[in-house]
């Protein structure tokens, strides 16, 4: 690496520091890496160093990056209409929603285009509400909606509690996180059965004629990869139909082939009233995101007002990227390959985990997988403690995965491990390898 | 025009009423235009008809369509990296927030990237409550700020009500909208003295230990373009100083040129401690917002952490398109166009007023104007009921405007004149030629 490419490295960094405010942390002390080159599913920084993208950035770069199909597409978007207004109908914008649809559940019948996750489920929010009349909205701890204030309020971990006081009417419930139950299941169901009956206990003590929507995530994504158990989702949908309560998945994380299909609810076959998405539709090209919204909701506002706006509604590079980024995930089989790695990834996780004793649990589906790192495997004592981590240990165990080449980051004690799904499985065993690698550290750490 | 092209034009439109959401309306009965083509001031429609775009879309098209330059950036930084995580640092998300704390009132530091303006101001409402730690957050009737919960709850008309019951602590109080203020006043700083008096009565029975930040859009955009009187912004100043209240300045749509100045606060030379932006900054080539914050924010943040986050905040193309968006206001003379355009504008808008009885009131800025119709100059009954158009008359008035080759849109009784800033003398003329023509009809249609 040149003295020239190194001062380079140095000015940007300077000038992120003195003029960008960075997210979720104190601005004093940062050292954000300079990246310079993308490709695939590796990132350079300005020293040259070559980093496995094993999170995918934040969970969106599923196609890899710098796709030439959606490089190309974008290019020759901005070169015939960067924009036009949501008032007006054109092109892309009409294809682009007729493929989402395709590709989503059966029931689905329109598309209301956001500019990313957060704006999807504030809009998801307004329609369910207007659709029902009613105006209680459900939803869990350990859960991530967004960071605005109704998808804030919807969320169930301490990044909401900068959106507080809250939104009058906003509920919260546990969701089924079975490593950590207070009670000793004997199996999926028994759980399942508990967590629908407590769910259930809960809407008549706040009145079903109340609740408009109960939004969950799929498979929860940054609070650290929780699938629900055999029968949830088929149970809150029951609820749901015996309530006149829409469901709403959170799939800005979960969707778009990450666990292996489309949209994660297929994994049980379930046909939510609402669906919300942002991530993997461009893979972040380009900020989309959006609500699907089933076909008697979408008949519903055809004499309704939709009070929803915004000023990037169906932005043209947005849906430009979203109509080839779905091409790839077809061309490319990439959900298949996501399904193929996913069963090597958790072969290899469960290999971590009876290797190493820092391993409380490993979670995984597709290429949606988590770590969750523990003092001691009996009493399953976090290897540090909920919303803190005074001794910094795990920035230190991300500090050692990124020196070895491997970035990704955590939620607690829980690692992140999802990778773009072009990944090979040389490149997945590979990357892997390094996380062993830093295991051994972390189980000497603890002992 | 050829079938072939008219058929193609026809498909559009129906896949998009099938598959799209349209916001702020019942989708049943609307038939959106389909646009093929946008250059510069103009845009074209399926059929090849051309329109004078004359809103700008949503007041955001500053610099017009299809700018090469800014097509070329966005073009480039796809091919070199369309995204990177918030996480890290890189070379256009440094230069372009170091580009917009320089042309920034002197107070201003650092930027938080947004994707557009709704997520501005709910970030403007986090920053305010952190670094005050208070909680309750003013803002006027009479105001947009966005559509999601946050943004929704500073919005003072109707666009709000679908996002109550509201968020507990959001205040609202009334702007100064002289043309139909309750007292008259003999002149704008005896309105100012009012106005300000009666806020800091409110803030005193609100509770100035309370009170976190007044939101204000420094010029009201969408609800009719109401420019602050004389004195008004500095007395909001001086309360804000005595009483350790954040002012935040929402730019989003005066913003970038639009009044004639970088930001519409330079008229005043008021320096808020926080400034929103969004729409010019790009002029929506790429989705992009942002909060501006004063060094003092800035610093209170070094050892604090900023509970602000979303997955494309700093996004690449955005950046990209923000750079190059801002060289073009310089090269291209801009700001001083429509300074320059904005006199000539207000010559021909004092004109029509002169002419047309229907014609209660016109108000202009720069290239940002609003004329508002009445039935009668002296009741100064509106032609439409406030929230309510029974008889569609504002839609008619939009269609005659529209079928002539003029393309804006209205808020009740006011149409929104703000063209592209590249807008030349004798396009102006062209197009208000056929305002003028319009409103003849108008004048016909109340007598
Ligand atoms: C499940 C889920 N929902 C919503 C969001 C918010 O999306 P965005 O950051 O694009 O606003 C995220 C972001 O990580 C997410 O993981
Ligand atoms: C003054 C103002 N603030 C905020 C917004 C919301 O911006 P966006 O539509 O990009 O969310 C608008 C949109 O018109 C606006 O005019």
């Amino acid at each position: 690496m040149t003295q020239a490419i190194m001062n380079y490295g140095e000015k940007i960094k300077k000038d992120s520091l003195a003029y960008n405010l960075h997210s979720w942390s104190p601005q004093g002390g940062l050292a954000p890496k300079v990246i310079t080159k993308a490709e695939g599913i590796y990132f350079w920084d300005a020293d040259g160093k070559r980093y496995f993208d094993m999170s995918s950035q934040l969970v969106n770069m599923n196609i890899g990056h710098g796709n030439k199909k959606v490089v190309e597409a974008i290019k020759e978007q901005t070169e015939k209409m960067a924009f036009m207004g949501p008032g007006y109908a054109f092109d892309v914008k009409s294809e682009a929603a007729r493929k989402i649809v395709e590709v989503a559940p059966d029931n689905m019948g329109k598309v209301f285009f956001t500019n990313a996750g957060a704006e999807a489920n504030e809009n998801a929010i307004k329609i369910a509400r207007m659709y029902t009349g009613k105006y209680k909205i459900f939803s869990r701890y350990r859960s991530y909606h967004g960071a605005t204030y109704g998808a804030a309020n919807l969320t169930g971990e301490k990044r909401r509690f900068p959106s507080e006081p809250g939104i009058p009417g906003f509920v919260k419930f546990f969701d089924p996180y079975l490593y950590r139950a207070p009670i000793a299941f004997s199996d999926e169901k028994e759980a399942t059965k508990y967590y629908i009956s407590q769910l259930r206990e809960q809407i008549l003590f706040e009145g079903p004629d109340k609740i408009a929507a109960i939004f969950l995530e799929t498979v929860t994504g940054s609070n650290g990869i929780i699938i629900p158990p055999e029968g949830y989702l088929k149970g809150v949908r029951e609820l749901c139909n015996e309530f006149n309560i829409m469901m709403v998945c959170d799939e800005v994380m979960a969707g778009w082939g990450r666990t292996g299909e489309w949209f994660a609810v297929n994994h049980w076959d379930i046909e939510p009233d609402l669906i919300t998405f942002a991530k993997g539709v461009t893979c972040g090209y380009v900020p989309l995101g959006g609500v699907l919204v089933s076909k008697d909701i979408a008949k519903f506002f055809d004499d309704n007002t939709l009070w929803c706006g915004l000023t990037y509604s169906g932005h043209p590079l947005g849906c430009a990227a979203a109509i080839a980024t779905i091409d790839v995930y077809k061309e490319e089989k990439l959900l298949e390959n996501s399904k193929r790695m996913g069963i090597i990834l958790g072969e290899i996780l469960e290999n971590l985990k009876t290797k190493h004793k820092c391993v409380g649990d490993v979670r995984y589906i597709g290429l949606f997988s988590g770590i969750e790192l523990v003092k001691d495997r009996t009493s399953k004592e976090p290897i540090v403690p909920y919303g803190n981590d005074p001794e910094k240990i795990m920035k230190k165990i991300l500090g050692m995965l990124s020196s070895e080449g491997f970035a990704t980051y955590n939620h607690d004690n829980i690692l992140i491990v999802a990778p773009p799904l072009t990944i090979s499985e040389m490149e997945l065993m590979e990357a892997m390898d390094i996380m062993d690698k830093v295991l051994d550290y972390v189980d000497n750490m603890i002992s």
